[in-house]
């Protein structure tokens, strides 16, 4: 068997890494002179690096690893699935145990009537199966105008042309490109952009913009609305208390479709199954992915409820699938994942135990000088930093240049954090324990210290 | 551990199934009415079934399983990575070890100078790569304008959005809509669409088609072409000899991109590694997928040229990739693949041992009453099913209906054999053996034979 080693030096594997590995979302050329950190080990809530560095994750992977590293269980089911059936396919009228079991699961686990599942490899796929499905559902129903989706500026679904164009993301939209029938409205963040009103009236506000957006377009015209629970790549932005009633409002008086993207809140993230639950919404399709198999193998779909399913299943093919749908090595997985999440009573350790713990510890950041907010829901937290509280003001220069300072001081400390724009953000794995979680805030806290006395230093704690 | 029992009765199967799992590429309730063949376990080039048919396989699950069934190395190999590193994210200058080797050991095999891998999670996911890559390529080279992609007809390039629109599957673009900015022309098709020209005359018109739509759209505004060197889903479509020698004379002419998609006749699948070595094309990008990891695990990617990756590496973040891309896991099975494909000979198996001796045989049908032609290469074939093989003529009727009543012959004699329309094709194992190519062809003859006997009866050999 290949040997894939991890005693090569660190160099080496750094140089290897930049003649051959192009990054995601990364500027390669600058990465290759830097060289890469390369990950080695990983086990519960900690990574260790080809240096022997150990590093405590405070972001799960990339908001997946909700059971943490290392269950060895996982790798014992995908062994057996491996030898047994490692493959094959759903499309020809043919099906498998791992698919059955794991659809008939989350069918089980989902609320209201989500009772139907079509599997993808991700949630960017997952996400361009809701583009396909919701319009084929309106052009059954012989509405086939009815194709123009709604999302959120600064919202994220993923990577593919559909996926990045439900993405608010514009500096996605400019490297390829954003497909037609895509529409934005506002995003629910207070902080950045709620200016003189309560944050409860500017939920409301950024909610009726839909409304405002479905009578520009004509009701006739708009299929769905898309939009994760709590926006996680663009900040972790927890929405005001009244803006999820007013969205679901909206999606109900006038007949469209809502679609929540759970791919980061589902699966225990926010103290439930899923962040509808949390949020009170009834979404007719869920997107999901990462925490489905906690990141130990690709896998992600899409819950669909019964009216969409019945819909599409009579109407003949539906035109749309993946080769990789329903892995059976994924999906035995992901089973597996399930089973730990719920037997070890994972989600109920989130919100009687790592949350409250957390709550107050991440709270008290905004004692430091720099923060100004400090917001968590389950496992999935944010702070914004500012240099002046009172205003919510930002730094002078390019937006982010401080989060990336303080991200590199996490870096050096050991803590994974990560930042977007001056926002610092976290989701570490879902099994985090008190111990762990006083590592974190005291790393998070030095990092922080660390970063505001370099920002002193160079002169950079000034407003814009 | 979940124990995930195939001892079910397959009637409780098929009724969880139907009530839960959404099939690609199906007709729902109609499947729920009949029930899906449950299978159960793979080894080799055979599959059992819940009611222990034992079923040769001919299409290697779809397209993927280049190295056979049940090969337990690759196990223990996703085991091992998943107590190591079950995964990480290589988005924040974060590297590990089964990325790198996979990277470095696809540029080893890649031809020319194809030295850097994006990873994706499938063959769509990277064909969305491939439009945000080229597109992006061409910004920074100061031509933002030169964004179309070409195209053909009945190509197949995945499922996304973006795959789906670069397919050239009409019933596709159908269910969900088709993206901008990408063009088809003529496919090389010349049982189907040749007249009266000899294969070679037509395949260099189709190629030249190209020539035409780079004219009508002007150069200016067109990025890249993208082929299967063989049609896959399309229907085994082996374009004439003079077909890609005229395609790669215009595109080196007029200076666009050349993608090879390579999901299907990658990994030995021709009797060489790539498709674009058995046709002697020289592709900018190439679309990896399926036989990478012979579908143990989910992975797809693109290798790209030293210019497009230099170019785009050296301009700052390229604003693209996907939360599996690079997949710990995925890498090591695929590096694992990669190295029985390579240690075992199987490429040598297949142009030295197995095409030959399936060749005979293949290219024999053709002295079947209803066998028009025969196209086997490497381990890739298809033969077209016909009323009039002297005027190549269409059945009577809907396209497709023969087709599909010679495959549940095949089903009923425990051979998967796929159509696609009223061609039926292979691409089984590339380990399978001549006594079990002589079981194959035994099902084969069998089948088509009572698919003639039943056509005869029914008054359905008629040509249109």
């Amino acid at each position: 068997m290949n040997k894939i080693t991890n005693h090569l030096p660190t160099a080496e594997l750094q140089a290897l890494d930049a003649a051959h590995h192009m990054h995601p979302f990364t500027a390669g050329a600058a990465l290759a002179k830097k060289g890469a950190r390369v990950m080695t080990q990983g086990k519960g809530v900690w990574l260790t690096d080809s240096e022997g560095h150990k590093i405590i994750d405070g972001m799960a992977g990339l908001w997946c690893v909700n059971i943490g590293y290392g269950r060895s269980e996982l790798g014992v089911v995908a062994a057996r699935q491996m030898e047994e059936l490692a493959y094959y396919n759903t499309f020809f009228q043919t099906t498998h145990v791992p698919a059955i079991a794991l659809a008939a699961k989350l069918a089980e686990l989902a609320p209201g009537d989500l009772n139907h599942v079509f599997f993808a490899g991700s949630g960017s796929e997952a996400n361009d199966t809701n583009i396909r499905l919701v319009r084929r559902y309106w052009q059954i129903k012989e509405q086939p105008q009815k194709r123009i989706i709604i999302a959120r500026k600064n919202g994220y679904h993923g990577s593919t042309m559909g996926g990045g164009s439900l993405g608010g993301m514009t500096y996605i939209h400019a490297h390829g490109g954003k497909i037609d029938g895509i529409e934005h409205i506002g995003q629910p963040h207070w902080w950045a952009e709620g200016g003189e009103m309560t944050p409860e009236a500017f939920g409301l506000m950024r909610a009726q913009e839909l409304e405002a957006k479905i009578l520009e377009l004509g009701v006739e015209n708009v299929a769905a609305f898309i939009g994760e629970p709590i926006q996680g790549a663009g900040g972790v932005i927890v929405p005001p208390s009244t803006y999820w009633p007013e969205i679901q409002r909206i999606v109900d008086k006038y007949g469209i479709l809502l679609i929540a993207d759970e791919v980061i809140t589902g699966f225990g993230r926010t103290g439930n199954w899923f962040g509808s639950q949390t949020f009170g919404i009834k979404p007719h399709i869920m997107t999901i992915a990462k925490g489905l198999s906690s990141g130990y193998a690709p896998i992600g779909g899409s819950i669909v409820c019964d009216e969409i399913a019945k819909t599409v299943g009579e109407a003949g093919d539906f035109n749309h699938g993946y080769t990789y749908s329903g892995h059976p090595v994924a999906a035995a997985v992901a089973l597996e994942n399930l089973r730990i999440l719920e037997e070890e009573k994972i989600i109920d350790h989130v919100r009687d135990v790592a949350h409250p713990y957390l709550a107050e510890r991440w709270n008290a950041l905004t004692d430091h000088p720099m923060v100004g907010e400090a917001k968590l829901v389950g496992l999935m937290g944010s702070i914004a930093l500012t240099p002046d509280k009172a205003t919510r003001a930002k730094f002078a220069g390019e937006e982010g240049k401080v989060g990336f300072r303080c991200r590199e001081r996490c870096f050096a400390n050991d803590l994974i954090m990560r930042h977007v724009g001056d926002r610092m953000i976290i989701a570490p794995p879902l099994v985090i324990t008190p111990a762990e979680i006083d590592v974190l805030m005291e790393r998070a806290w030095k990092s922080l210290d660390e970063c505001y006395a370099g920002l002193k230093a160079d002169g950079l704690f000034v407003s814009a």
